[in-house]
């Protein structure tokens, strides 16, 4: 179960400037290009796998479809002192979310706390990348995003009417890793059941029902069923209200409305995000706050195990471990992948990935 | 199953006014004994049966301990224009955070969004209760707290670190019900397992484990284990970063500085919670916006239902037809609670609930 096996390993920079040139050679300005391709990179480099350079290929197809404005002019479109509604011209989301999460740090410096809801985004990466950005500036971060495609529907029905949509939460410490939340409210997210279709491997029971209300468990047949949300009714409740916060509530797409990428490489997905920043300096001394989390950090670590259990971890913590280890010594990127963006560069007529 | 079977029927006034009694034989402000008393008796009107009235005797026996301020000066102790930390005095949780909530409605009217965090405040009731109240300024509530008493250990570990610490949201609609969640982030609150073993009944597998990682179901043998958090390490995550938010962020009790409520009667509880107000005028019209979230609603309740399955129901809409019946029917009281109240008014020397 070594995770490098069958990997190459790249260094971040080559990554970062693989993604770049394909992103350029599109037409994307090279400012741009250059802010998606780190951001690609650092999802790679945190482990989140699936939301990296994995997704190069779909974005280059969606921008050759004319699914993406490659010269957005992101705007404010509605604003008070705390918060704001930033319209992203259909450009790509890692541009629309950045531009929201720095202008909810300036606004809460001002206001203590802020909102930052976004419409006609677009797909962004991770949901920990946007939630962890206001932790150098000693602010917290709470992120909330609509999925791209439905593929849950409310409790006790079949009509695929949310998403996985995801919770995040970035929260400083002082001498810890940062305590970093990055979570679907479903079960499994619609990813790892397509790895596992891949990897030629069974789902366990509770990750998917059939039409039937029956397990699910071969990938094959994920088609016909439904992903599980997390606790039953209460997962769907929250993928509801997480939805309601980051769609409708900025004029983004919700229920219904929400265009499955995967399928649709054309149609505008008016995908909305929200980012909410807390400046610790607003609630006291923020070394008084981050000394606390560390000494529950602390506590949790060091909490009696079951039996069988070698470790405790914090959320956040194996994402911390992975982004050093591959800050280090590069990052893993299987070899399927990799051939498959070999390929990309001679269609693109950019340098090889190696 | 009829839940009115051995209960009985109480009008919200009679209710109200047999709680204010007994507060105010204990030395609260009038003022201040109808407004818990209000607050309790809507926890009952609408179903939160568990976090009504049933709480009197033991608020009488926190407040004649001395563990109460019955004379508190509620104040802000840092404030910016989007926020404020209000210190509750160690007053009734009831008090405190309906102070907190009006701050946040005033300063959502301002900035668009704000943010209120209690601390020494103590248990307050059902966490829709304060969600709820921003709806009728066309405005959408967001609520954590930290629950009163440690039954969670985080994941993989047994040191019971976290609580239920729930998450409330209220979402103002157009002509359907409000969007109303209340969830612990646990499978199920401690209160049920009480109540399960006060029946003679066995829980199901998945509320509890014991020591060593195996399912509880005797709910008498509670104290051996642990309460399980939804979606396994995910609801640990999410009761953490609840915690944080509306405990430490605002100086109040986190981790092991949480005083269980139920076995210490004495001791400041230093509870915290947190309330965020948006101000949907700030965002577009607030009537585009509830007409979506009436739309959502339409397409989730008309989605194509699951075998065996006869209604799919929004987050509230339960507790809302709750309220609209117990409103003009009363509201059911088990006998066995009746008798508890009569013989507390006896000894408080009070007018008698029936």
């Amino acid at each position: 179960m070594n995770p490098q096996a069958n990997s190459t390993i790249l260094s971040f920079e080559a990554l970062r400037d693989f993604i770049e040139a394909a992103l350029s050679s599109q037409g994307l300005p090279q400012a741009d290009a250059y802010k998606v391709a780190t951001l690609m990179a650092e999802a790679d480099m945190q482990g989140s796998d699936g939301h990296g350079v994995i997704r190069l290929p779909m974005y280059i197809k969606r921008i050759q479809a004319g699914g993406i404005n490659k010269n957005p002019v992101i705007k404010v479109v509605h604003e008070r002192a705390a918060m704001a509604v930033v319209d992203g011209d259909n450009g790509m989301g890692h541009l629309v979310v950045s531009h929201a999460v720095d202008l909810a740090i300036e606004k809460a410096r001002q206001c203590g706390v802020a909102w930052v809801s976004t419409r006609f985004s677009n797909h962004a990466g991770p949901a920990s990348l946007y939630a962890r950005k206001p932790l150098q500036h000693d602010m917290l971060g709470l992120y909330f995003a609509v999925g791209n495609a439905n593929h849950l529907p409310p409790w006790g029905g079949m009509d695929m009417l949310l998403s996985t949509n995801p919770i995040a939460a970035g929260i400083p410490t002082a001498d810890e890793p940062p305590v970093v939340l990055d979570m679907a409210t479903t079960v499994a997210a619609y990813g790892k059941v397509k790895a596992k279709a891949k990897r030629g491997e069974m789902m366990p029971e509770g990750w998917m029902i059939d039409r039937q209300g029956k397990p699910l468990t071969d990938p094959k047949r994920a088609e016909e069923g439904f992903l599980l949300p997390i606790g039953e009714h209460k997962g769907y409740g929250l993928a509801l209200i997480v939805g309601l916060l980051a769609g409708t509530l900025g004029g983004a797409a919700m229920g219904r409305e929400v265009v499955d990428f995967n399928a649709d490489h054309v149609t505008v997905t008016n995908t909305g995000q929200a980012i909410l920043v807390i400046d610790l300096s607003a609630f006291g001394d923020p070394a008084v706050f981050k000394h606390a989390v560390d000494a529950l950090v602390k506590d949790i670590r060091g909490s009696e195990k079951l039996p069988g259990v070698d470790r405790i971890w914090l959320p956040g913590e194996q994402s911390h471990e992975r982004r050093q280890r591959y800050q280090s010594g590069g990052i893993p990127i299987v070899n399927a992948l990799v051939t498959e963006l070999q390929s990309l560069a001679r269609e693109l007529g950019i340098a090889p990935l190696i």
